[in-house]
């Protein structure tokens, strides 16, 4: 452990997430590649792969403390803003590395507490946020909710997130449709 | 590699599988535990953490080959039949152990073929059977589909996996029945 106090260590690790990040928020999920963070971070691709030997490991901690850019500025009316977060999500959720990164928060979320610390940041951000915009919207007449807000979260993203994850399939925009519609009933 | 070509040890490997499926189809996947196993193959404890030092693992190779409970006998009316199956799944689901299950499945088929084919089967599986079934609803008049019925298993089930995989929350019956609308329009 030696290692993890030594100087050139902790820059050269604090250098790769600061690019992480940087390529994450500027390009997306498939620019955080060893090659590019190393080019970014001004250092050498096999300390990328000392620090993170998988790229996911990599995006997977990138992610963890960036603005998730999901649902985050909810617009008028609901139902063409939930439909158009939905594809940015599905376009996500369909690279192997957001997917990897998706299912290893969620297993290793059972036995590692700072990963389960993320997995509930995640859920509760796309929870709250969905569920603020849709009692927005059913204020202003706009849907009625088939359920508890706090469940639009599970039931528009979980149709995504299963065929991503389980059963490996595009999410087409007849699928996407389907999630706008599952949350209530739209006016 | 020697020890798996010692006849005891196949042996023994093959009477904990089976003790695992018995268990599994008998009294449900809780059941499945190192000293439940051990006692019912007539091996000791420290052999069957030999062979799988974790009790998801052990679980998720009897599931593997036991026939899986879920959607295999439609009922009409269609509507509480999906209910009830979504229900029994549901309780599945809350089981630390089918999540683990569940989310090493979909993390390792990320990079390992075996368990690629496994989650591929149990995808095409609940993919094919939830479409079958509702295709002969929508026959009978009993729904109109909203979407291709090879995306009801996606649209019913992936809010129940989201839940509790991502939300670790309680999968209760407002979330289930909105499953059950999310498909089509019931008549």
């Amino acid at each position: 452990m030696a290692a993890h106090t030594d100087p050139r260590y902790l820059r050269s690790r604090a250098a790769i997430l600061d690019a992480s990040r940087d390529l994450l928020v500027e390009l997306g999920p498939t620019a955080v590649t060893h090659a590019q963070v190393a080019e970014r971070a001004g250092v050498g691709r096999a300390t990328v792969y000392r620090h993170w030997p998988r790229s996911d490991q990599l995006l997977g901690e990138a992610m963890a403390t960036v603005p998730l850019p999901f649902f985050d500025a909810p617009t008028v009316p609901a139902r063409d803003w939930l439909r158009a977060e939905l594809t940015a999500l599905a376009r996500q959720l369909e690279h192997d590395t957001v997917r990897a990164v998706a299912t290893t928060l969620a297993n290793s979320a059972l036995w590692d507490a700072n990963m389960d610390a993320r997995r509930e940041r995640f859920a509760s951000i796309l929870m709250e946020r969905l569920a603020a915009a849709l009692e927005g919207a059913h204020k202003r007449g706009e849907i009625t909710l088939s359920t508890d807000p706090r469940s639009a979260a599970a039931l528009a993203i979980g149709p995504l997130h299963y065929r991503s994850t389980i059963e490996h399939g595009d999410i087409d925009a007849d699928l996407v449709e389907a999630a706008v519609n599952a949350v209530g009933t739209w006016r």
